[in-house]
This record gives structure tokens, C-alpha cells and sequence, in this order.
């Protein structure tokens, strides 16, 4: 819907005719085209009230950051009158809950997506659950990496009875199972619990989380129990291991760094890769990436490193050494090993698919399960 | 929609009633959940054919992959009869464009995010383009780092006149700035070249480019005018600004490499910054970040080097140096310098502020803008 009063006069008149929930997002900022309160104010037939508690906290803020507040500071201060404010950490702008009537409720979020989305998940999904009929579909999530959605299917479908549904939602290099049951919560429950408790057992070290665990989350929290040290080494990803790494809150008490040698001399001087293993096998090879993860573990005095080089495209391929080939190396305290993968795909996916390859070495390798030959 | 026949059966029948053009995503993979070209010949009141061209194609991309096509595969290739296949250059499934009748069009795209954007953008958007009436809103996008939206309208407002929409899109230490006209192609197009010309003399070196180009693409850009190399080393983002940058084809062509120094030890050891200067001076710091700069530099053999060191949090903060203080630093030709900033948000944010920052510096240094001094 466009910032535009007729068009979002009527998609609200429409959405609230419909819905008993109805949510909106965006245009709660302090620029002009920021219309949202005014819209909603007029639909509902509700004063505008300025808030001065409001007004004060938004002044509060930009001063705390060293900022002036903008002259138009007091139209985000503007709420439709018994509106509740739902608290942003993470921006300026509330978000607004409004009672329409005893059965329909309303709820305005910033359009800036990280706002949105913790405001959602904090703030109004357990509202709205809260208000929802009692029976419920209940969920368990099975996260898995390296293995096809279509060999998953195979391992897992037999072991479902019928009242269970099962999704497959495919990631890049993973695959999040998702078990659903309807009816009585304990019941539910109990049907999920036995369906995948069978389906971690068949599925073996795929799984590496339930629920909401990152990959990335997963290795940090092998990592610390096992107190070991983790360091990174890059040629495609450019990084990209190691911004995942960090993405976990407390990183640092297992993470020392990580050496991003893309160019080939670097490879050499940074990472102490030996030239002639360059020049006889290519940068991109088994012996490079093994080279690799174990420059880094020497350099950092970690316990495990894991190293990535390939040829991410669009160009760099030839018939030998097509786009997509990638060596993943790991040296840990077992040995060091490089695996040779071909990942389907452009550059963003063959990067994303190295990302994951290489956070799924780490976590073998941390928790002991047997590191697979290449694919 | 949940993969449910009755309830996609409805979703469908209900859109196609009020839509000329009807786009579904989702449900054309090859597990048995993926049930849309089932319902689509349903409503449509089509046969499902099998093509078998299809198929072999399927086939061949699971051998030239080095996998065994799964026996569920065939149900990929039973496609609804009249539908054209779209082509999926980044997976197995294909899309599908269904003439319903004279006035109406359905797409059928696959629900993996990439495929599917990919799909609408080479394919999907460019069709309807063909079918949509000729009188069309116009617009251009200019794109801006390190100004607060606030102060962007405050610049640009009073300089666009009344027929020009403006609207303000901002992401994390970057505001995108949408100019819209509508009405007769050419008259709305030299309106719009009228109002961005005198956006862009008013706004100056904020504006790293026009369209869609994003940072590290306009950092690349200018690098490779200048012929200048290009190394990082960073801290608190952890890999985050090299995988920005080798997201981009042909970084080869720039970007030597990135030192990711998380550990204290590390930026003495691997980087070379003075331990003395982390004693007295703390890792976040502006001398820290300098150094880091200069080691990256020095270490790769880069004319220009880019540094970030921060704490990121939630924890590690303390009244001096809270969550969110980040020094980004510089070394170039021109000299060497850090920056201190103090940004909003949570971890995420921080990081990615940053790494914003940091591709900021990288692109003023090269262009020869002034750089900026702590805000």
C-alpha cells in the first residue's frame, strides 16, 4: 500500500471488514510521507493526542546520541487517542496497539525491518496468542545441513504417522524439517515428541539443532563445551565464515580471528601456504585448503581452523575447475583434512553454500562426528 | 497459504477473481507437500501432462550435479496443460505462466527465496511491464550514507516541486531517497532529471550512486577507476565488511585480502599493533584502529586499508566505552586517521552500521572526498 490517504484509507477499511487481527507497517517515522497515525486516527474516528510522555522519551533519545531532535520530532508524538505504545529498542518510532472494538484489535509497526520484526516476535505474536481459540497447531523443528530435501524425505516420511504433517523447508547446503499435530496440546505434544525422537535417530549427525538454533549458534555452543578455540581461514568467502561466527552473542570466548587471503600472494606470505603447492595444484585444491585451515591454526594458536577456496563466478572457471568447485579444509586436533564439493548455483549461493559447508566441518570436528569423504 | 487443497483451492479462486495478474510461490519442489500444480490444474480445469522434455532435463542436471535423480522427480514434470515453462537458472523447479483467459495471467514461482526473486525479476516483472496500461509512475532512486533521514528532508524537500513524490526509505547508516512522477512518460522523466540533478548538487558526497548500485559495488567501482588495491582488518565485525566487498563479481580484481584480528593477541601478533597501545589505550580505541589500518596495509601490500574495532555487545560494555562505540580506521596515501562513532541498535545493527561505515571511509578516500570527522 502506498503512502497515499485514499489507498490506505481503504485497504484498512477493507482489512478491519475481514480480519479480527489486523496488522500494518511502516509510516510511523517523522517524515511527511510518515501518514500512518493520521490515517488510523481518521478510520477509527479517534483524536490525535499528543503524548508528551512520548515526545519526552524521543527528545531524551537523540540527546543520548549526541543528536538534535528534527523540528517534526512532535508528529511521531501524535498517537490516536487509547492507543498503547509498544516499546522500540531498537528505533525511535512506538509501535501502536488499538482495541477497534470488543473483537477486532489493531496493531501499527515501524516499517524498518529489524524493528518489526522483534516488535512482532516480542510484542504482538504473544498478544495475539493470548487471544487466539485454544486449539492450536503445535510445531517441532528438526534443523539439518548436507543432506538433499529428497533423501530426507526418504529417511523420514515412513517414520511420520498420518496425523503428523511434515514440510521441508529448504535452505542453502540445509534443510529445516517441520512436524506439525493439531488437536488436544498434550496429545499433540506427545505424537511430536515420539515422531522426532524416531526421525533424530534415523537422521543421525545431519540434525545439528532443534527449533530456532543457528548453525552458526550450534558451533559456538560445541565450542565452549569442549573449551575449544576456533580460527578461520578465507579465499571465496571473503569473510563471510567468520561475520557468521561473530553473529552469536559471546563469540569472542571461543573466537581468535581469521585470515582472509584472497589474493594468491597473500596466501602465501599471510598464510604461509607453500607457493609450489600453489603453482602445481592451483590455489583452488585440496592441498591449498588443507595448507590453509592449517596456516591459521598455527597463527592464531587455535584448536580447530577451518579454510574455504573455490571459484564463486561468474567468471574464473574453466572445464577442469568449473564454477561452484570448492575445497573446504579443516585441521584440528584429529588431523586436517580437505573436502571437494561442486555447489550448484550462482556467486551469492556458492558463497552461502561455502559458508555453511564450512561451519559444518567445525561442528564434526568439535563434537567427534565422522567427517564425510567429498560428496 | 498453508499447503493445504482446500485452503489453496480457495486462496486461488478468490485471487483470481480479483486480479488480472495472480503470482504464487511455492509448492513445485519435489516432496509429496508440494501439491500447487496439482490445485492450479484444478481450478484451472486443466489436465496435467507430463513433458517430457521436462523430465530429461531434470534428469540431467541431477547427473551433471553427480547425484541420483530422486524417484519423486517425475512429479516435477507433470505441469498443467498450456502452462509455459520459466526457466530456473539457480534450481530444479521450473516456473509457470498460465494464460487463464484473455484478461488473465497466473505465475507459478518456486518458494525458494533466491530462485524465486530471481525469476521475477529477469521474468516475471518484465512480462507483466508488457501487459500493464501505458500510463506509468516513474522513478528514480538516489542513495545516501551517513546522513539522518530527518536531516535528508530537511536538504532535499523544499527543492522538490509538488508533482514529485518523495519518499524516504532507510536501511542501517544509509537512507535511500525515492522520486516518483507520474503521467506521460517523457514530461515525467525530465521532471524527475530536473528535481535529482538539483538533489544531488544539494546533498554533495553523501550520494554514493544512483539506481540500484549498492555500496560495495560503487566502492569496487571507484577502486578499480583508480587502480588502487584494497585490504581490511577488522574486529568487532568480524569478517562482515570482506564479505561485503567479494560479494561483488571480479573483487579479485581489488581486494587482496582481510585480517580479522577478534582476539587481542591476534591484533599484536598477526596485525602488529603495539601491544603498549592496547594497554594504555584500550582495543577500542582510535589508536588501535589506526594501527589495525596501517598493519592491513602494510601486511598485503594494499594502497588503501580499512579497519573496525568496537564492542558490538550485548555485553562487554561499560560507562566509558558503552555497546555501540565503534572506531572505524583509515590508511591511504593521503594520510591515515580513525573515526569514532557511537551507533543505535543491538548487535546486529552494530555490526552492520559498521561495516556501512567502514565501506563509507573506503569510498571517500578513494574518490578523494573530504573524510568526515567524528560525529
Amino acid at each position: 500500500v502506498p503512502d497515499d490517504r485514499e489507498t490506505l484509507t481503504a485497504a484498512l477499511e477493507t482489512a478491519l471488514r475481514r480480519a479480527h487481527v489486523v496488522v500494518t507497517t511502516g509510516g510511523l517515522g517523522p517524515t511527511s510521507d510518515d501518514i500512518t497515525r493520521k490515517i488510523l486516527a481518521s478510520v477509527l474516528k479517534r483524536q490525535l493526542i499528543l503524548r508528551e510522555d512520548l515526545l519526552a522519551a524521543l527528545t531524551e533519545r537523540y540527546r543520548r546520541l549526541g543528536r538534535n531532535p528534527p523540528p517534526t520530532l512532535q508528529s511521531q508524538a501524535l498517537i490516536p487517542f487509547g492507543a498503547d505504545l509498544i516499546d522500540n529498542a531498537l528505533g525511535s518510532a512506538p509501535g501502536l496497539r488499538l482495541r477497534v472494538d470488543q473483537e477486532r484489535v489493531l496493531y501499527a509497526l515501524p516499517g524498518v525491518p529489524h524493528e518489526m520484526e522483534r516488535m512482532a516476535e516480542r510484542f504482538v505474536l504473544p498478544d495475539i496468542a493470548g487471544i487466539a481459540p485454544a486449539r492450536r497447531l503445535r510445531e517441532r523443528i528438526l534443523r539439518t545441513v548436507g543432506v538433499p530435501e529428497n533423501r530426507l524425505e526418504e529417511i523420514v516420511a515412513p517414520l511420520a504417522p498420518r496425523e503428523v504433517g511434515l514440510a521441508y523447508l529448504p535452505h542453502l547446503g540445509r534443510v529445516d524439517l517441520r512436524f506439525t499435530a493439531e488437536g488436544r496440546e498434550e496429545e499433540a505434544d506427545a505424537l511430536l515428541e515420539e515422531t522426532v525422537g524416531r526421525a533424530r535417530s534415523a537422521l543421525g549427525s545431519c540434525v545439528y539443532a532443534e527449533g530456532s538454533e543457528e548453525l552458526e549458534e550450534a558451533v559456538g555452543r560445541l565450542l565452549l563445551g569442549r573449551g575449544w578455540q576456533l580460527a578461520v581461514s578465507e579465499s571465496l568467502t571473503g569473510g563471510a565464515v567468520g561475520s557468521r561466527v561473530v553473529a552469536v552473542p559471546g563469540a569472542s570466548r571461543y573466537f581468535l580471528g581469521d585470515i582472509v587471503a584472497y589474493d594468491n600472494a597473500a596466501k602465501i606470505a599471510v598464510l604461509g601456504v607453500p607457493a609450489a603447492w600453489i603453482r602445481d595444484h592451483g590455489a583452488v585444491s585440496a592441498p591449498v585448503a588443507e595448507a590453509m585451515a592449517h596456516g591459521a591454526r598455527e597463527r592464531f594458536g587455535a584448536d580447530v581452523a577451518v579454510s574455504t577456496t573455490g571459484i564463486a563466478g561468474p567468471d574464473g572457471g574453466t572445464t577442469e575447475k568449473p564454477v561452484g568447485l570448492v575445497y573446504l579444509g579443516i585441521a584440528w586436533p584429529g588431523g586436517r583434512v580437505a573436502l571437494r564439493h561442486q555447489f550448484p548455483g550462482q556467486r551469492a549461493q556458492v558463497i552461502e553454500r561455502s559458508v555453511t559447508g564450512a561451519l559444518d566441518l567445525v561442528r564434526r570436528a568439535v563434537s567427534g562426528h565422522p567427517i564425510p569423504s567429498s560428496p
